[in-house]
């Protein structure tokens, strides 16, 4: 007896990131419903062999669902995830929208799984770049105790979804050819070019910090169930397609040696260790695009502060940054 | 009665950009020689109109020359640089060569000019990512008393010359294509990806750090004249043509607000302040390519610590990077 399952964002890119894992993790999946826009509908997707059609997300879509897995926008989430739980499903939801919902969990698998069961319908699925902070930071802090940590991101074309992968590519081949070249997705030059993260810019306690770094700030805090947890984020889009990259700085309570950190990280889950420092090879996003792990290493002493190390860490966006985290969810639902 | 000015390595990146700065600045330069590998003699580049021929670089290439500009590699400095002074000539050398030299200064005409009539024949440029922290770095540490600093870059490929550029470009081209490409300069895929800084690895004090990370500690030290200056860098490799990009985190000995910060860096030399909030737009690298300024924005308070700000700083790794603060030394000379 396996559950029906239901796409919201069947088209874009995590949402395909979720077919091809329901069908590699032999996810106990009866029946697969792929709901998109009407632009999407009567798109053909393939599922275990069997073309599945696209229908277009209504207010009855849910019928008969167990579990919906969910990554449109925060405004389709703010909508339908209601009407999917009145329906009966559970819903895990990649979008902000039940975040900071202090009626949603909001879970990284490998952090803190007993949040799951605590929920009223709707789980939410973190922020990519804090998921991908959190895997190898959360075991350090269980460990060490982190008073502090500061990340500068290096954000793949991925984080605005797939229509903003293919304008990088269609920009940077025009700026190759010399040709003008009208974006629509992605509101700066890409191509050979890098701004800061292009969420809305806030006030007051947080100005100056868009929302991404915000979320990074409080998502962090609340899957750490540390209201003070002291972190801070400096969030950049870089012209890469699909794997994010941060740079950490990580102060401790006491002093810890590389050797203790890579100790840790060697059995925390989720995480893998990549270098080779003969060769001075790190993780780089081409590594870890298609990959489950997050990827981390050159772990050093900071020259600059006493009990503080530098880390750096790559995971693929789309997959353990969203696709691959809310699978894990629903399998321990 | 102008100066006879020879360029070391005239056809690189930054060999060009001495060119163009000397006509641009109306240097006082009576007679123009241009030096390089035997691979580029007889090429013929563009001086104030008129075309002068590439001379292949010898033992007596420096009789009659006032002044070099210097910017082959250090291997080659270290050669040809005590030839030059030997034959009467002072060098402003680009390289790594001389920068840590206890006898020869290390100057950033707008923070330590003072340095430059201690020269014993040759002056050292700055780094290119030490250049660029440094312009806004200085006047908030002589206002406020710096603590300590943080540094993420965001390096563009010019910081490995013009054949770096050329392979990024034609590597984009190639992955955009899906064909195969071998590259001969950079060491890793360098198109849609990112890297850790590929100088050398280094060990004991430093272990885990690059050279080049290192550089931005030593060298910022040596020019601020405080052997004990705390700073951190992490430096990386973005797939981005010509200009840096760096995220600095500045911990003060007080507490400073960005009011205050901004006041400062208004009146800072060589540094423009570039943001517009209402449109949450800030420095990129296509702003300041080709630019003589080190542009500045976004400071706001760290929220995760008191005394601290955050600052996102851009400039062109060729120009105020590397060529134009060679030549502004040389015009103080």
């Amino acid at each position: 007896m396996g559950y029906s399952v239901a796409i919201l964002g069947a088209t874009g890119a995590v949402g395909e990131e979720f077919i091809r894992l329901l069908d590699e993790r032999n996810f106990a999946a009866d029946s697969l419903r792929l709901l998109a826009s009407a632009r999407s509908k009567g798109r053909k997707l393939s599922f275990k062999g069997a073309d599945i059609t696209v229908e277009e997300l209504g207010h009855h879509s849910f019928e008969g669902v167990d579990l919906v897995l969910s990554s449109a926008s925060a405004t389709i989430s703010s909508e339908y995830v209601p009407l999917a739980i009145k329906a009966g499903a559970v819903v895990v939801d990649n979008t902000a929208c039940y975040r900071m919902d202090p009626k949603a969990p909001l879970v990284v698998p490998e952090v803190n799984p007993e949040k799951i069961q605590d929920h009223e319908g709707v789980i939410a699925n973190p922020n990519c770049s804090t998921i991908i902070m959190a895997l190898p930071l959360y075991p350090l802090h269980r460990a060490f105790g982190v008073k502090r940590v500061y990340v500068a991101t290096y954000q793949a074309a991925s984080g605005a979804g797939r229509r903003a992968m293919e304008e990088l590519e269609q920009e940077s081949r025009a700026v190759l050819d010399g040709r003008d070249f009208t974006r629509t997705v992605i509101p700066h030059r890409y191509a050979f070019n890098l701004f800061i993260h292009n969420s809305d810019l806030l006030a007051d306690e947080y100005a100056g910090y868009v929302k991404e770094e915000w979320k990074m700030i409080v998502e962090t805090r609340k899957i750490f169930d540390e209201p003070n947890f002291r972190v801070n984020a400096m969030c950049v889009r870089v012209p890469v397609l699909r794997a994010h990259s941060e740079a950490l700085n990580i102060e401790f309570e006491r002093d810890v040696s590389p050797e203790q950190a890579y100790a840790v990280l060697e059995e925390a889950p989720g995480v893998q260790i990549l270098e080779d420092r003969a060769a001075n090879r790190w993780p780089m996003p081409i590594d870890a695009s298609g990959k489950d792990p997050v990827y981390v290493g050159r772990i050093r002493r900071d020259v600059s502060q006493p009990n503080t190390l530098d880390l750096w860490v790559v995971g693929d966006q789309i997959r353990k940054g969203a696709a691959l985290n809310a699978v894990q969810i629903a399998e321990r639902l």
